[in-house]
């Protein structure tokens, strides 16, 4: 993990980024961008002209189009970067369109999907030039969605994992994506697909089924009424969007369900100990956690 | 559920409240009295003089002594209100405490504890006039611990679980105690201790308990490096006192167990649907959870 960029390639070789779904990420893209003063052209690319319309009067992009094509055909001296900011469950049909796409010179690409096996594998299955592919997750964004509750300081702080292992590992382009990617302010770091797979599964995707799950009991059993603020915050990622959560469930499965697995192992560890009433045991392992927790907190917690 | 106190029995009737316990509960409640006027004398009742001695100089209480006997000989002219804001663990003894005492007068005794079948039972079997103990749940409180993070406004708008059933049931002493908690600012209902202690297990001890397996079992697989701002939050209360819910665990045990139970079923069953890729199945169970997390927070969530 480095700090922020200094070399700053990807300023002076980029001259077009193209921003694939102008929604909450996409348009933070932009924005971001522009406030670092970017010289290159922003183009956004949607399937609706709505959206496109929005993202261009909040000042997200340049211009909107609403096909890969027409983004791919735009005059340009230098490099072209385009980002995937859709729905994961969309990314095959879009690498299949982008390796349509006639060349009219180097164009990179990378993408903020929260699961990566599957993406890179697709990558390298649809790509016409899949080391042109350096897979990312960065490690932001929120409950709300759409362009209108974009931020340019929405990436300010947080860890953006880089996946360019396997068949997607040209060293130029991974230069050029780690750049931008701390040109939005980001921390980044890389590993494979799989590890960020496991990792994530671990601190966000089993996290948020089983926020999900103590809010479907609660409501179930009629405890919502005396639910506090410390409910509020422990299940605050389950009203994040269902069909956003739906692609990483599928999308990262079997990671999900070993997180599952080794979760459930524990639980019923802990269900022991208490049914066993052993005092000891339950404040060794209360104060486990605490330690751990707290450890972390004064290692500094990234801010995404 | 009713809104805040209009009667002022407690304030017009009660001239002594002693507070066993000045820690960062006991404190504010001598804080929130102070603030709202409140005429009485207010003694705390502690086992160390150095903690009594810091809550004398906040002004969260008057004076302080080392014994329930010195509380209860103090003269006065009108009821007595004794509130158990001590760990849990040491209830048993306070009430065997209370009951040796000598009665100058009319005695009622509430408590702040998170679990109340345990207490209410030791209530019964300790004290001399058991009916004159209103159980009571303060839904408010923080990671925080000790008098110095005392706060006047630590029970504003948070709700207030009384649980006067079973042999628990004066209604003069309930008229008072409730009175009380609505003096701090609280809202009130009125649960049986069973029922009070299922619910809380389903909104805050299971919980609690699956935010420390989550932060143990990230630890341990070396996950939390990537872990940012979504985890703090639905981890927060993993950084809680691990005494205190020890206590907590030990006295609830059997809701606890129950509540572990129904959430392994619910667990299984998500593993099943995830396993089996049933994409309509996981959008689904995500939307249920999320439309009832976004309902219940439309309602307005108790602010504790």
């Amino acid at each position: 993990m480095d700090s922020q960029s200094e070399s700053g390639v990807f300023a002076a070789q980029v001259d077009q980024v193209t921003i694939i779904g102008t929604g909450l990420l996409g348009a933070s893209i932009g924005l971001c961008l522009r406030q670092r003063n970017y010289a290159g052209r922003i183009v956004g690319v949607g399937r609706r002209q709505e959206t496109l319309d929005i993202a261009q009067k909040l000042g997200a992009i340049d211009q909107g189009v609403l096909s890969i094509h027409e983004a791919e055909q735009l005059p340009r001296d230098q490099i072209h970067l385009v980002i995937l900011a859709t729905p994961l469950g969309s990314f095959a049909d879009y690498f299949i369109e982008l390796a349509s796409c006639q060349p009219t010179g180097v164009t990179f690409i990378t993408d903020v999907g929260s699961t990566k096996t599957d993406i890179c594998k697709a990558a390298a299955d649809n790509l016409e030039f899949p080391h042109l592919f350096i897979g990312a997750h960065p490690m932001a964004g929120s409950e709300a969605q759409g362009p209108v509750h974009a931020r340019a300081d929405l990436f300010q702080g947080g860890l953006c994992i880089l996946t360019p292992s396997g068949t997607n590992g040209d060293i130029y382009a991974k230069e050029i994506v780690t750049d931008f990617w701390r040109t939005l302010g980001m921390r980044t770091a890389e590993k494979t697909p799989e590890e960020h797979d496991r990792l994530v599964a671990l601190i966000s995707h089993l996290p948020h089924a089983l926020a999900s799950l103590m809010v479907d009991l609660a409501d179930e059993r009629k405890a919502l009424s005396v639910a506090a603020t410390g409910f509020r915050d422990t299940t605050r990622i389950a009203s994040g969007d269902p069909q956003v959560w739906t692609d990483i469930f599928t999308t990262n499965r079997q990671a999900v369900l070993e997180a599952i697995d080794l979760l459930d192992n524990k639980l019923a560890e802990l269900r022991q100990v208490i049914a066993d009433g052993d005092v000891e045991k339950v404040f060794a392992w209360l104060d486990k956690a605490k330690s751990a927790r707290d450890q972390w907190l004064t290692e500094g917690v990234t801010e995404a």
